[in-house]
């Protein structure tokens, strides 16, 4: 990871996936910012991925919309807070676009918890040093995130990417 | 302000204080990201402000403890958003350092309410164009802010900022 991190992980409150995946780190980082490549592989199938707005910047939208087997939408809207190209990228459903706090229904009915996701990429060999980071408020937040499946969730989504990025 | 935005503004959820200052921009900032002078003009008087961390930085701490005048501590914690110096600091209450989102408890009894902090400084004559804003995630926590007195308070705080900055 780089060495100058803006944040620090708490093994109470915090969930990491790391992997070592196949593909580069320019692919991986275009899979998570390029709108139509994240709609291929951010949601487990057989969800899907149906919108998707990306504000590349500190303080700029993250917005996707995630539509269930069944057909029912459900948006997520976040706020980037750190972009470093090909390295790091952080983004928190704690704020909306423009580092506005996100108001109290959406805070409490959110996901259905807040957290701040970091993705982090290094190059390993021919591939990627992939490691996603999921920091919470509390314990209770971590634990219900981890409960949800976060290992499995963010994992398959993963592999989606990977499988995704060697189309690109 | 800087035309570079990283925020919008919103008449409904937002407070907006203006004035003309006639003290340099460079003194302002210096006023409101070194401890020492922070300490001496950030909370109205007969209030006072005992201690002040600041990890000037995106994802860096920003921490204040103000005292009762019948000596009962309140202590803010905030992460910093965006850093330009003599021209914007953005922060936000709603996240940790590090980008963490507060902890629920916090969330629901912090300050009472979440909100970002933008303090925009240009040069106007000799002295500075001032504009604090507080950003909202809905009318209700607005409505609260201006209840409680953000614009008396936000406005004696500056003149208590000026007054500290002539004897810098």
């Amino acid at each position: 990871m780089s060495s100058g991190k803006s944040f620090k992980l708490d093994p109470k409150r915090d969930l990491v996936l790391e992997r070592v995946v196949e593909v580069s780190r320019e692919l991986v980082w275009r899979a998570w910012t390029e709108p139509e490549h994240l709609m291929k592989w951010f949601t487990p199938m057989p969800w899907k991925t149906v919108e998707c707005d990306i504000d590349l910047r500190p303080g700029g939208l993250f917005r996707t919309v995630m539509r269930s087997p069944e057909g029912q939408d459900f948006p997520n809207l976040g706020c980037y807070l750190e972009v470093i190209k090909n390295e790091r990228l952080v983004w928190t459903n704690a704020l909306e676009a423009g580092f506005r706090p996100a108001s109290a229904a959406e805070a409490t009915s959110c996901g259905p918890f807040l957290f701040t996701g970091i993705i982090s990429i290094e190059a390993h060999g021919k591939g990627t040093k992939y490691t996603a980071i999921a920091l919470h408020g509390d314990e209770a937040a971590s634990k219900q995130h981890a409960e949800m499946g976060f290992q499995d969730g963010w994992g398959t989504a993963l592999e989606q990417l990977v499988a995704h990025a060697k189309t690109m």
